[in-house]
């Protein structure tokens, strides 16, 4: 595997961490522009059509993490053996339930 | 109408502009809560629910916004007649369709 | 308005009913389709993309649905006058909300 | 592990196949209703309740899918060692953001 196994439990994202945080501070950014636009009382299609983009990029961070927790969390619970993984993939399949939900 | 018609165009939610800024700031501090969280390496699943969370509160805001946008701006351009109207609703159905599949 | 105003309440795709009907019976025979895959026990995640197209499929059917009902009961109803209109948005947001948390 | 690791690519909801088989046919049933309330010209608004019911209920096949993939085929693979479990989870990944993303 290319994935260095990580213990599970401990945060997978590690190597991306720059990237997750750059990422978060530009939705940070929407979210203040959307006050701006709000406070200048533009049109609410154009308010909804950015709040569209910012769901778009939370959408995104949230599939990156889940893809890293399944490479790194489960895939190392998994080769390590025992009644861990279950639990990894139990919570897994909660958090995708959640994504899908909302 | 218990709405008052405002011209078509016009921002709609107006009346509502302070509830909108509170609810885009509580998101800010959500964008800036998971930049904490990302940065004291918390676990992967728990930065899922809280993206989550903050998904389900600029749905909200979109709903919100969605409903005063049909209330006002397309129940005005209707009531005032002409072609207006249906350029509102193609509008507003892009927005939808936008929001469903985002 | 090229759209054509039918009475508040009564169906608005009545002219595209044919349209619906071909496109609902596709849709019946993609969940056909998947009885057929689950069946032969075909792999997963090929299932789970024709899942997905047929989402999409049924996604479009709503947004066909929601778009007509705005440009004929919403405009409509507006268009009448009364507090008929502020009904209609009312379910309409309502539909909107459960498409979008769907 | 509960679950039985299955060879890593073999349909991993074999035990559950009925379940699904049930399912789907209820979601057939859901789309041939469809096709009688558009028939009989029900209200715009009652049909789209119903296009939302059919949606989850598809979704919901969806989620039960993917678990049981990320439990079997991940979980398999991953234990079996080498590159397999890496190629599983990303196809994995990209089933998860089709389904959310429809």
């Amino acid at each position: 595997m290319s994935h260095d196994v990580v213990p599970a439990g401990s945060p997978s994202y590690l190597n991306r961490k720059d990237d997750y945080l750059k990422r978060l501070r530009r939705i940070e950014g929407q979210a203040r522009g959307l006050q701006r636009m709000v406070e200048d009382e533009q049109y609410c299609i154009d308010i909804l059509t950015q709040v569209s983009a910012m769901t778009r990029a939370l959408q995104s961070v949230s599939l990156g993490l889940l893809d890293e927790h399944l490479s790194h969390c489960v895939v190392g619970a998994a080769a390590a053996g025992g009644r861990e993984a279950e639990e990894k993939v139990r919570e897994a399949s909660e958090a995708i339930a959640r994504l899908v939900r909302s």
